[in-house]
């Protein structure tokens, strides 16, 4: 099939117009006429080859929310006309004890990502959302409930699943005490995903301004992160803190925080952090994690949950000939709080 | 009560004979004759006041084993003739949720430690177990069960409850796999305790040369851990990672050793640890963790445990006058595997 998109071609340069082939079906994949595709870090850190693995040209996007047009004859989850929505993930072994457990983002093999990827079976790199379509093996095709503002579910595929993740394999709920670093993209969902969860949740800022909008995404606390006595104040009080914070940084300053047995979980740096000081885990028994993104099926449990409980991010939708403008205003972190592109902004050039 | 010791009265300073008065006993005390104690580092970092919290004179050691001589009128746990034991604390508030957990350890308000801490009603320095007599409450005097060699149960108290307790926190039973980082104190009661448990135990040694004794100690495997490609053959192996290194030091290429979900536990180094790579942690949802002796009910346990599985540390007996001689040999971690004084050879000079 032959589709459109824009493509990065070099790490300096803007993304521009691009055609190529998506694969033709296979028995079990699904077409997808992409809608929307919401703007992920990972994009722009691809595109620019941030992390040396970047070949050229590349499609990235992986928060693509459209509709079904076409099946493969064995597709038994998804029809024609569906909306869908597909993630970070387009494949992975199927067989491992990860992928039984429905945990195929930790697939022993590897995942194949939804760009920058390897397919399983042609070995042609995966190409992402930026672009007219997509066609991906049914098991990694997500239903969208009934209800959900289809312009704003694209950012729960990454955004969502990364920050759900954690609060559930830490067992957040009615009662739990979450602190949440950092308000851009990750963070806004955590505040969200958090609050519906039950918890109680404070916002560690650097920047007192911030307090309003961590109300207003529906924070009950905030704690200004370089002000020692709020700190001392915050001792021993949180059960989880997600620290969303994409960048090297130091975590000791945020480990007396958590009460006995609390677990920092890191989801935002992906790489080095600064020297880590072992005392507060000692004297608290604390912990420090990371998670990356989600399984299918607890995707599919997320969006779930956010179509219950009306929980959907707060976006800024643009055209596709504006995403140069957005890269650069999400490197400023200027953005409320995730870009989405609106796919029927692509036209054939 | 008038006793003699043996006290650190500088940082420069060997430790010398030195005499002073134990509290009278209050209602719920028990006083003990001290027959062994055993030499921890933490012994050696409070007398030359590594640690900038020495007051001197002061008496260390806290892996002490004795009999009770004496018991207040209130005390029903332990009577005269009895075989009893202290460890690394001697009070805590007994009213916070963590004493009422019977993790005295965790205590909201500080457990108070047996040497080097402040008496909770006299507000008195405490003094350790170089010594003829301690005088301790009942509630953290530990009963000695039937069988276990006195001369060697004294660094239980410490090395053991340290390892102990991340063991049982991080639920080890039959077939799990756990890595022991460091084979000196600690580790060797890391590696015996986790055996006991059932595990399947690995020992991380930068020392090929320490196979033999990680064998007779009774793990299984042994990974050099300088050799890249042993390293990358044991990765996502381990369940747990006991790391018992007493310095500052780098944990990033033990992390991608853990199994999904597993943990590495530090109980060796108290302060800082070189920087953190989130990389691995985010790739298998790793954690890592730290943890400090442990409640007074699992330490009891724990000595049932040695009792009834027959583990018990190999020590190297030596005098009081001994004890400077130990403290060099052990910095240089010339001991198989702890020392214990003999206090019978502590005679009023």
């Amino acid at each position: 099939m032959k589709t459109y998109a824009y493509a990065a071609t070099a790490a300096d340069k803007p993304l521009a117009p691009f055609s190529f082939e998506r694969r033709a079906l296979r028995s079990n994949d699904v077409a997808i006429e992409i809608m929307y595709c919401g703007v992920c870090h990972s994009d722009l850190h691809t595109a620019r080859n941030d992390w040396s693995w970047t070949n050229y040209p590349i499609v990235v996007g992986h928060e693509i929310v459209g509709r079904v047009i076409e099946v493969g004859p064995d597709v038994t989850r998804h029809k024609v006309g569906d909306h869908v929505a597909v993630g970070t993930m387009v494949d992975s072994c199927q067989h491992c004890d990860q992928c039984h457990k429905g945990e195929e983002q930790l697939c022993r093999d590897g995942n194949t990502q939804t760009f920058a990827g390897v397919d399983r079976i042609s070995g042609e790199p995966t190409m992402g959302g930026y672009a007219k379509h997509i066609v991906t093996r049914e098991e990694f095709v997500l239903h969208i409930p009934q209800g959900l503002d289809l312009a704003k579910v694209g950012p729960l595929l990454c955004a969502g699943a990364t920050t759900y993740s954690p609060l559930r394999t830490w067992n957040v709920g009615p009662g739990s005490r979450v602190g949440v670093i950092g308000m851009g993209g990750l963070g806004h969902m955590a505040i969200k995903l958090a609050v519906a969860l039950g918890a109680h949740v404070t916002v560690l800022s650097r920047s007192a301004k911030k307090e309003a909008d961590a109300k207003t995404l529906g924070a009950e606390s905030f704690v200004v992160s370089n002000d020692e006595a709020a700190m001392t104040k915050a001792a021993s009080s949180f059960d989880l803190i997600i620290d969303t914070v994409p960048a090297k940084h130091d975590l000791t300053p945020y480990l007396p925080l958590l009460d006995i047995d609390g677990t920092l979980c890191v989801v935002g740096q992906i790489g080095p952090l600064d020297e880590l000081n072992s005392l507060p885990l000692l004297l608290g028994r604390r912990r420090v994690a990371g998670s990356a993104i989600a399984g299918i099926a607890q995707t599919q449990e997320m969006l779930e949950f956010c179509a219950r409980m009306n929980v959907l991010p707060d976006i800024e939708m643009i055209r596709i000939d504006q995403i140069n403008e957005a890269f650069e205003r999400l490197e400023r972190s200027d953005v409320h709080y995730r870009f989405v592109i609106d796919m029927a902004s692509l036209t054939q050039s």
